[in-house]
């Protein structure tokens, strides 16, 4: 599956990143993200899904907590794939 | 049911919120935010599983958009509940 990793840029240029996964085929792709950027990553994938994609929809949502050199940071995995 | 709406204090003050509001006998507890809240949400509901109540669970997340004064914001509602 591929997976876009959400990082401190604008969310735009991740939501074009989905957005290009889908163009070259991709049946599902997973968003990820972590700390602060996990709003980021929720704006991405609404852009992608308002923006770009009406084909597309939220499959699953996950939040969690990741064990990173002796901190804790939350994180969210958000799938998106093409509605059926 | 109980909403905690989360803003730009610490995580940990939303974490107690939610951890009172089911030490008072609420059922479901729904944890929503804003923008660059949405980060802090998901350390709040972290916080909440991980280290108060370990007879909760995530039941449901869902993100969307909202309109604000013209602008678009990314949102997301957390739903946490007794683990049956």
């Amino acid at each position: 599956m591929q997976i876009i990793y959400v990082g401190n840029k604008a969310p735009i240029r991740y939501a074009t990143a989905v957005a290009t996964e889908f163009e070259k085929g991709a049946e599902e792709v997973l968003v990820k993200a972590r700390g602060r950027a996990i709003s980021t990553a929720v704006d991405a994938c609404q852009i992608t899904l308002n923006k770009f994609l009406k084909d597309i929809e939220i499959k699953d949502i996950k939040i969690f907590t990741e064990e990173l050199e002796n901190r804790n940071v939350s994180a969210i995995e958000i799938l998106l794939g093409r509605i059926l």
